[in-house]
């Protein structure tokens, strides 16, 4: 299963996991798959400088394998206090509901994000990560140049071909293709591409065709068949994160991974409610309730911050009503099982496809 | 490339023409197909008992091979006096750019709806047609007893797996499963699944290991990488549309073809504007006008009818602006040539990936 993706990243198997945030890539996680021959990536899109590098030296004490960083670009928001008012008088029921206090909300400021961006890729460089991908955009010509200065291998996400190919003029090494099957957020970033919901069957063949670096594809991408049809498609490789969310060593809460294992395909649908970005996940009573207001929230990340301790009561409470249960559209494969099984599983079953 | 529907239905290759409805599925579009060894369909929804059969027997002079006839299974429907006059309040502008006088419209009925439906089906009984496709529903216990009694091959349309498990109940021989891809009319009949959009990727494994009946994959498939992706991925073969769509044979009128050739995988957008049921095409002008109001408008077929002379007049004028221009989301993928030298092409793609 070698190719120019598992010859670069020096790969067994051209499987990447995908760098879910908020807590759900674990060193256990991150390590068990690079030890596996696969890539493990930590997502570090809310993680602060030194969490972030506390973590990388913990997995490198784990495995002495190459691993990778996802950062989230930042980019211009604002939002009025109207609108954070607006968006807290929404919010109240739910708050009451969890006996949340009122509490002091920073919201957050795009100068302070992008300080924090420059600090995570000091990081990156620092801690000498030799991959390292993009989410919500694509980083600014001088820290593309830093970093491949060093050797870092960069990869941009794009959920239309049109964005592919910004990937691609902008340096990156590789490019991330998200379908409409994917769980968690839209890492769309071009205005146009914002609401475009692609299936990987139509994205992968037209990015393959529009571009030359290796094409990586993702969402709903669970087992040996779709690894096999990413490749038929064009696709080098794969990235995986519903599949590596409920695996025993993935961060997610036990109430997560129990929604994801009991969800059939038509219950995972698109929300804005929790972040103020398009995301996929579990259908459950917040976003019922948020329905026909999600379009009226503050833009991200301002409603991901004031929905913040809702969600965290939520977990807690081990009530998945005002969780972002996110999970890609196929729910129905997800397995309870080591990241280490996954990988031998979908390896094998490729190989049985590919010996037919 | 032989499987169970090749054997089933006595096709070289596991290739369905979609029966795409109003005028694209000409004799000599289905006799080509179903004379290069695929399987060529009549698309019959919204023709007349009598209009199919002279295209049945037009057909029959052309190929001695096999193919089918798709219907859409009626349900009923209602709209009131108030809706009709909103909706003809917003189409007013179209008509008076379009220079199109005002005309009496005859608002479709249920009961009409399905006294036609019930001499399609008389016809394809007695034009002893081998393979009959059923879109927005599945037909009565009553219907299907009846069709099988005489040998003939049925086939459902579902957008979700729960869809497919009904259509392998309700004595379906075989399902299309329809990706969020598919261009022109969603099939999904289930209240849940009338928004449900799953991507191929995740809608065809978890299909496939729902239900003990042929997959056939529908949505985005243009070319040999997709057909291997599709089997791969479990389905026993594919149905093509868009592909199809732009082939010299179609009936599509020039402007829909140049509309579909010329468009970007993102200017593929659903819309609800032109029929009062959710499909997917090219975006126009009529679309974006469209936008904000298309949720208000009648259902299916009340809005249909209401847009058809709109419709007709903006294509006979050569002006793609108030045409429903329908296109999966590969139209990057799509050419111009003959129905037999795409399959030709289909198919030599997908044995060279066989032999990978």
């Amino acid at each position: 299963m070698r190719n120019e993706l598992t010859d670069r990243l020096g790969l067994e198997y051209p499987i990447i996991q995908a760098p879910m945030a908020g807590g759900v890539t674990t060193s256990e996680l991150v390590a068990a798959v690079s030890n596996k021959g696969a890539l493990g990536m930590i997502g570090a899109g809310y993680m602060s400088p030194s969490g972030l590098r506390d973590q990388i030296r913990d997995i490198k004490k784990r495995t002495s394998n190459l691993f990778g960083i996802n950062l989230f670009v930042p980019s211009p928001f604002s939002s009025t206090q109207e609108d954070i008012q607006h968006a807290q008088e929404l919010l109240k029921p739910f708050r009451t509901q969890l006996k949340l206090e009122e509490q002091e909300i920073n919201i957050p400021d795009c100068e302070q994000e992008a300080e924090t961006f420059a600090q995570l890729i000091d990081i990156v460089l620092e801690e000498k990560i030799g991959v390292c991908s993009f989410t919500f955009g694509l980083p600014s010509g001088e820290v593309i140049k830093r970093l491949k200065a060093h050797g870092v291998v960069l990869i941009g996400t794009a959920a239309t071909v049109r964005e592919a190919i910004e990937a691609e003029r902008s340096g990156m090494d590789m490019v991330v293709v998200q379908g409409c099957e994917a769980g968690g957020h839209r890492g769309a970033f071009l205005p146009d591409a914002k609401e475009s919901m692609i299936g990987l069957m139509s994205l992968i063949p037209q990015a393959v065709d529009s571009i030359e670096i290796p094409v990586i594809a993702a969402g709903g991408i669970m087992d040996g068949r779709a690894l096999m049809a990413a490749r038929c498609l064009g696709a080098k490789g794969v990235m995986m994160g519903t599949a590596f969310l409920t695996c025993s060593e993935s961060g997610a809460s036990s109430v997560h991974k129990k929604a994801v294992l009991e969800a059939r395909e038509d219950e995972i649908v698109m929300t804005r409610a929790f972040s103020g970005k398009w995301a996929r996940g579990v259908h459950n009573r917040f976003i019922e309730e948020m329905k026909h207001s999600q379009l009226d929230v503050p833009v991200f990340p301002v409603q991901n911050t004031l929905t913040k301790a809702i969600r965290s009561a939520s977990s807690s409470q081990g009530n998945p009503d005002c969780m972002s249960l996110w999970s890609g559209q196929s729910p129905m494969l997800a397995k309870e099982q080591t990241a280490a099984q996954l990988i031998d599983s979908v390896t094998e079953q490729a190989q049985r496809i590919l010996n037919w």
